[in-house]
């Protein structure tokens, strides 16, 4: 069911900015990881960046007949620093979606009956807080001069689950296939 | 030179924002064109999806030391319709970068004395009047029931520059050689 309610499309297009910004900046921060040769998290950020564009895809769709121009505010993170930096700006900004910004929306989606909508909000606090755990590993590996160890990320292109290593059966969020999923591999 | 100016910063976030939001939408809409068996069309929105890539990385590293979390304004479009549909959105998009956002910026770029700044909002706004162009070629074609004809298009990395079929030597914008440009082949 696409979004009928103004505050719950608001919230909507809000996180599509956000989702849209991680998403570049990730790509932007691979990049960065990748010529300072720590491409075990250069590819990490090329994972994430995925699920966010995952996110972004969904939140989009939700909107529905909400068509045309319109002005969006949204949180994001800015610099191009050291790559424990990096990940420090990439920590805030997914702390702050769990934290914050996507249980609010969740909490204003259910309230106006936006199950879809509740959905798409659902799919990525779950995403993220894996997010979270992933960089601040990457962070601990940087700051001690090192890159991650060697191996595969997958996502889920349905809800954006991150996952490394063994890859389950299926997406322990949204049941989809392990077939599915996009693999960033070593 | 990193921007030193709070005016023409703002206006390099919400560009940033901008530009992460229609990369966002052209992939989302060329995944859409690809599903209906338009590849051509579908082809140039990857193409012009790069190219707002690197018009977001631009602007995210002419922030320099403006780093940390912040709250970006900016304008987007919404919308999943018919191809020609998705095209005329695209079209609104580009002519308000065209004709309002970008000399806009620009203006206040030069005014503030920030070159670097405005070096990336005049290499943004020479490839939005071409997305302009290269989206209206395409609507015609759709509108018509027809895909685009077969051809390669390419994306010049350091400023956006989007060009299709004959590639010419070095970029007409900022003259980088031909050899780094990005090609979407048919
Ligand atoms: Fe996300
Ligand atoms: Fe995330
Ligand atoms: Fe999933
Ligand atoms: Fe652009
Ligand atoms: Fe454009
Ligand atoms: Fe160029």
């Amino acid at each position: 069911m696409p979004v009928k309610n103004a505050m719950t499309a608001d919230f909507l297009r809000s996180a599509y900015g956000g989702e849209s910004m991680a998403h570049m900046r990730y790509l932007t921060w691979a990049e960065d990881a990748e010529k300072k040769e720590m491409p075990n998290i250069g590819r990490l950020f090329r994972a994430v960046s995925y699920a966010e564009q995952v996110h972004a895809f969904n939140h989009f769709r939700e909107l529905g007949q909400q068509t045309g121009g319109a002005t969006v505010t949204a949180g994001a993170e800015f610099g191009m620093g050291s790559v424990a930096e990096n990940l420090q700006w990439a920590i805030d900004g997914e702390v702050h979606e769990v934290e914050q910004m996507y249980p609010v929306y969740f909490q204003v989606a259910q309230c106006q009956q936006e199950s879809g909508a509740q959905r798409s909000f659902h799919y990525a606090l779950e995403a993220e807080k894996i997010h979270v755990t992933m960089f601040k590993a990457a962070q601990d590996a940087a700051k001690a001069g090192k890159d991650l160890p060697t191996k595969d990320y997958y996502v889920c292109p349905v809800c954006g689950f991150t996952g490394e290593g063994h890859m389950e059966d299926q997406c322990p969020v949204c049941k989809v296939k392990k077939e599915l999923f996009k693999v960033f591999s070593a």
